[in-house]
């Protein structure tokens, strides 16, 4: 099966043009075919709090009501989707920007209301990988933005790390899939407080062990949840790193590898 | 070759949500291949003044500083984008949005500055309509906002009609092509003030003669303009009809029919 790299950047590399512009030109140059999903950063909090909508909070939770979504829909999916197409279309990767909308690429489900109402934020149902497949066939590289849509015709705010593990363990069927979570990290740290204490090896022992201890915890423990999930389904493999690292990663691996 | 509609909805549509649904409803249902372009509408006005940004306007035309190319590529390129392919997806039609950036479709060129300099605004130096028609044989629907990108890496404004005739005219190298522009009008008037006088054929000849006369004006002209540039240029039929009669213009004509 050909290689594939699936890679997730976040909103810190999307918030700093530099950082982007070197990630950017570094992904450019991947030896394999790629694919990119990319969260969206302080742009949507800044642009809904300059026309006046309000982050809803419930249990310290955010929540997508209709103006968030809008707000989500602007930015993520045309403002910073758009101009990382643009970038890379100069870098000569021809790329092409979209949401899971487009193409029905991402189906999702609104998140149905139990404790919590969490508004327009989708659960996933379906990846049309034979839909994804087709554009990497025909050369092209697929760039997500994190919105998905229901049958409904309703577009629906998706978690991009859970995007990203969703579509890696589907394209897997096809490919023989790396999927890399680039963060402003150099990988998943044993002690918070010292980023050079990166983790080569996580495996799940190790990884109950760290979780145990306190060492892994706040937004890394979802974030690698969704990385174990993608390795036990399919992918060949998972990695966590800095963003300036990727190119590195996909040659002789660098931040942390997850192993089974 | 296989029948292609390549249709341009306006603002107008776009600001009426009942008249939107209408219109997709009407798309949706169409018999032959299609392609879909639209413009912006007045959300693009509003968030911008919302955020704080000036329209500036230089010898009566509005410039696209950078501040309001993020407007437009948030709102056009990802709000209305992503609802218009949403709302396809619930009516069954496997729409695919994008801009010209988005697999290299839609090449263009910042406008060089003459009198006036208008900012990021392309103008089209090529359409990549074999890729257009690859995905149109995948049965995807593409769905255009006015944005195109420069070979720098920059995203770029562009006059929406300008956009619809310039991808009609390239389409026709590998379709029979029907252009038809919808707009709020019945058709192109006779009389600007009385809504029933609609010229049912307008060939250049008459269009010289409702131009001095002044019963065709304004906004009228560019939009003639690009339209007859379609027809002088491959494409088969342009009409320019009301958005409520995309239907009956498919099938039996409706609104201005242009003739060379």
């Amino acid at each position: 099966m050909d290689k594939l790299t699936v890679i997730k950047i976040g909103g810190n590399v999307i918030d700093n043009p530099a950082a982007l512009k070197r990630f950017l030109t570094a992904f450019a140059g991947l030896p394999t075919a790629k694919l990119l999903i990319h969260g969206g950063g302080k742009v949507a909090t800044q642009v809904a709090e300059k026309l006046g909508i309000q982050t809803t909070m419930v249990e310290g939770r955010r929540i997508t009501d209709q103006p968030m979504l809008e707000v989500v829909t602007m930015v993520y999916g045309g403002l910073v989707n758009k101009q990382i197409v643009a970038q890379l279309q100069s870098l000569d990767v021809n790329a092409i920007g979209m949401t899971g909308a487009d193409a029905g690429t991402v189906l999702a489900r609104k998140r149905p209301v139990k404790d919590i109402d969490y508004g327009m934020v989708g659960d996933i149902e379906e990846v049309d990988s034979g839909q994804i497949q087709f554009f990497l066939r025909q050369n092209l590289t697929p760039v997500f933005a994190p919105i998905t849509y229901s049958t409904a015709g309703d577009l629906l705010n998706t978690n991009a790390d859970t995007m990203a593990s969703a579509i890696a363990v589907d394209m897997a069927h096809h490919n023989d899939v790396t999927l890399i979570y680039c963060f402003e990290k150099k990988g998943v740290l044993k002690d918070p407080t010292d980023d050079n204490s990166v983790i080569n090896e996580l495996t799940p022992a190790l990884y109950a062990d760290y979780k145990a201890a306190g060492a892994i915890n706040k937004g890394m423990i979802p974030k690698l949840d969704n990385a174990f999930r993608a390795l036990e389904n399919g992918v060949s493999k998972v990695i966590i790193c800095h963003a300036d690292e990727v190119a590195e990663a996909v040659k002789q691996g660098a931040g942390t590898t997850l192993k089974k």
